[in-house]
């Protein structure tokens, strides 16, 4: 019997725990679907790192124009880094290798290291990494949906978007499945009658980007399964699935 | 204004954050609904202990005659005490303290020790106590709702409660209001179309008390607001606030 299991901020994982698993970390906004959105513009890679310190030390392995630095802490935009904001990367992305340090999301996908498959999720995406997941789940195998949180803290966007995901899952699952309370709660939260962008705006991280101008991004994150690329996280770096590599035509 | 803040489970409280704020406990599978029902059913009080051992030395100060042993930890009843669950209590309380002592209820309360004032409460009360928490309320006073949680997981049951003791502060804060992304997110699952007994028996503390065949139970815990007695934890025991009390004609 598939467990779909569902943690309510990056401090609740338990490495050890993830082990041999299926892991989804979703961090709406903006993380993910900074991800998701970069690769659609045509990133070659994101890489997730914690912090800045990571990011330049890894960015020296790179030719200067292979890379884009992105990156927020706490909030605010880190100091010759670009913003994570998908609008304003648009631009800048296509064919470079995105370095990515963010106060959550990046830190999660980190601190899932060691799962058996690690797939950075948002809303854009949600339908497509599930079917993904389902099609490759091995008999036995948890799903864990890791809500990234805000610094220790719950995200209603994050749970949302959890909810999301198990009414995926729901529909894709063929044999009989269990969900903790938490992805209970999240699933009927998701079959409210609250909009996703309503819901979004209205919580401290959605609040916090719209009195910054951003209300596009919001109108972007919040639009539900259009995005078919899967995002996978291995290597150190996350990259559509089944995207062609250089030198070969094998995924 | 007044910021309305959940908390997702014990764990999380910080006693230091609770200093001079009113906090609302809630762990309605079963601890606070055990008390609301044991108060109704006539105890003098309810003294909410963390576990056998400290329940065993209270009770050293009373005359046997005077009080019950009741509790459970990790879901079974400790040996020698009676079970927590409404049903079993009713014909052993009255007049008697209730020591009580349970995995997460009993020791979320005792966390609390430091706000200015603590109410346990339930489906049952909702409505009286969030009526009395307004109307003591002091100015930039936070309202701090606690989800007990079961053994540092996040509980379906508790949320919903914490959903519905906000859709009440909602109708009954005169000023404006703030509430934290738990609080959003449990409001919102509250009004959804999922009734109260359906999701609980879902969760899996509320799974575990029918498979023991305690349905009686959870019906009686999910009729909301039905419970006009307004519990409040000071002086190390629980009495109905306002009550009269021996020798005096005062609250």
């Amino acid at each position: 019997m598939t467990h779909i299991h569902v943690l309510l901020k990056k401090e609740e994982i338990e490495p050890d725990k993830l082990k041999g698993e299926a892991v989804i970390v979703l961090d709406v906004l903006l993380a993910t679907s900074t991800i998701a959105l970069a690769l659609s513009y045509g990133a070659k890679a994101v890489i997730p790192v914690l912090n800045d310190i990571d990011a330049h030390r890894l960015s020296a392995q790179y030719h200067p124009d292979e890379f884009v630095l992105v990156g927020e802490k706490e909030g605010r935009v880190i100091d010759g880094f670009l913003p994570p904001n998908p609008s304003l990367l648009k631009s800048y992305v296509k064919d470079k290798i995105v370095i990515l340090a963010t106060t959550n999301g990046t830190v999660a996908l980190n601190r899932s290291i060691g799962a058996e498959i690690i797939y950075p999720a948002c809303l854009r995406n949600g339908e497509a990494v599930t079917r993904d997941v389902v099609s490759h789940l091995k008999p036995g195998q948890k799903i864990i949906i890791v809500c990234s949180g805000s610094s220790n803290q719950f995200c209603l966007e994050d749970f949302y978007g959890a909810g999301y995901l198990i009414s995926c899952l729901r529909d894709q699952l063929r044999g009989p499945f269990t969900i903790n309370d938490a992805g209970l709660a999240a699933e009927v939260l998701f079959h409210s009658n609250a909009g996703a962008y309503d819901l979004l705006i209205q919580s401290a991280v959605g609040e916090f980007i719209l009195s910054h101008g951003f209300e596009e991004d919001v109108r972007e994150v919040v639009e539900l399964g259009v995005d078919h690329v899967v995002p996978i996280y291995q290597n150190k770096q996350i990259t559509k699935k089944g995207a062609v590599r250089s030198g070969t035509n094998k995924a």
